[in-house]
């Protein structure tokens, strides 16, 4: 196992100038700190011999989610998380993240600089540097709706989009749902990706046909609501499925606007059921993910990576919420 | 919540001969002991109101797997559940099934009549009776290697096939193998059916073209050597991935009697990383399955089902173990 010795030699700078840098004293410099933390990560020097008495801390590092106030889609996870993670004595940081942060330093010099054992990573699209990273990375880490393949120290958790949308089509198609179009997220996204597959294929087991007039996805809520919402209802889709609810609810709003009535004209269906869903006009059917567990599961994950049992993934089942914006179909 | 009361009026009987039957009384006989505990299952008794004091056990049920012996496949998944459950105050016992047990009482009465609060399950094939049974169970269930989908009290661990599948077939290609066999189980068997995907799949990633004539399955080792293996070197395969390692270790043993050299003349891959597997001629190279922390992952996923955290898989990184049965390809 190297040691502070190592990273004195290879630098050419005593071992007590090491140690502070990695103790963060105040008489190291910030660039001097910098070198210390990087080297220590090239040569595989281990965090947990830092000091004896080093804090127990995990992250939770979020980029692109509200978790601040209770009606955020992270709030729960965050809770479900140090609700476990708390009582085992350990501590918990929120970082927040972006790709200009992860482009100054790397995850693991990020990680050893804040003596962070392990990170639960909420929120990261594809493109964010660190995902790169990721895949050889040597800290531990738990990427909720992210997956990396076979790197030992990192899991995937989520939800069973498969699952969800198999009962969602299912559910249509009992009400007499043939036409059953999908509006979606842009591709950028692991979870966005996942779940348009996860229609393609329940429309497939379910013998339903797809057109690719039917489909459309887009970075932006406005592009699906405005170009290819009116696609779709002139393809004469019965019903419409969305990757997530605040779509879906922007996509009642303007089939109102378009002369359609949800759900006796068009059937909508969400995705997550985020805290307002239950209050939309009218409440809105959609496939629950639940948070806290997601939360506890993600710290479940993430102390068996500590304790070197490698999960590759987690997947909740998910939930079909009904309530009422789906109706039989309109002849 | 259904009571003793509802089900001695349903069967018009005391109260007090339901409650002697779901404590296993003497003086209760054993078609009205199956009358009641029936009755119970169908209107929804939970089997935790039986008594106050009832123990809290949980069963590993068993079929088509040794688990006695050390050199057992299923010794150290037993192993790692037991590790968790036992300090964790459950009792927990092995069950021994076969199709007939299974046919002569359903899951869920068969757990209620022995207090079970829920069950892990290593060996069943897809045509096990319970297979059925636990699409709509009501009693706690984690399956090793077996899917059920949708029903939230049951959960599927495993290792990433796929995964697995990947490292093996990148490694060979590395090595300047392009074409690459297949020989595996029946496919009454989810895992079966699940490593046969991971090889077209993984083929395919890998940009490598797949043949009919370099594929075998059989429920019968013997079949796979004596009628497939001919037929893969007559194509002039050069590495051939077994689904097990009883089978790759058959295969190795066949190779040498029809005059091939393993690795020189092929190189032979296994899955499982099985006891033997170390010690065969030459020692195999597989894709290991960590049995202990199965074991402990089949405990975790059963504890979060009975507090209602619906995990719909738990899977584990493969690992691609390299011995000595793989070599450059023959030019």
């Amino acid at each position: 196992m190297p040691t502070i010795n190592d990273i004195a030699q290879k630098l050419g700078i005593s071992k007590g100038t090491v140690s502070k840098a990695l103790n963060n004293a105040d008489d190291v410099s910030e660039t001097l700190r910098k070198r210390v933390l990087e080297t220590a990560v090239e040569i595989g020097y281990q965090k947990n011999r830092i000091r004896r008495n080093a804090p127990k801390k995990l992250c939770i590092i979020i980029e692109n989610m509200d978790y601040k106030s209770p009606i955020g889609f992270g709030y729960d996870i965050v809770m479900g998380f140090r609700k476990l993670a708390v009582p085992d004595g350990w501590e918990v940081e929120l970082v927040e993240m972006t790709a200009e942060l992860q482009e100054q330093q790397s995850y693991d010099v990020f990680m050893l600089g804040n003596e962070y054992k392990g990170a639960f990573i909420l929120g990261f699209s594809l493109t964010d540097p660190w995902m790169e990273e990721l895949k050889t990375a040597s800290t531990p880490a738990v990427l909720y709706d992210n997956y990396i393949q076979e790197n030992p120290v990192v899991s995937y958790i989520g939800i069973n989009n498969e699952e969800g949308f198999d009962m969602a089509v299912a559910y249509l198609k009992e009400l007499g749902h043939t036409r059953i179009g999908y509006l979606g997220g842009a591709m950028e996204s692991h979870v966005m990706k996942a779940r348009y597959s996860a229609y393609l294929r329940a429309m497939e087991k379910n013998h339903l046909s797809i057109e690719k007039e039917t489909i459309g996805y887009s970075y932006h809520i406005s592009e699906c609501t405005q170009k290819y919402l009116p696609v779709l209802l002139q393809h004469k889709v019965t019903a419409i499925i969305c990757c997530h609810d605040a779509l879906a609810n922007a996509v009642m709003t303007h089939c109102a606007e378009l002369g359609y009535r949800v759900p006796q004209d068009i059937s909508v269906i969400g995705f997550d059921d985020a805290s307002f869903s239950a209050y939309t006009i009218p409440p809105l059917t959609t496939i629950r993910q639940d948070r806290n567990a997601l939360g506890r599961c993600g710290y479940y994950a993430l102390t068996s990576l500590l304790n070197h049992t490698a999960i590759s993934s987690l997947l909740l089942r998910a939930e079909l919420v009904k309530r009422n914006s789906v109706d039989v179909a309109k002849q």
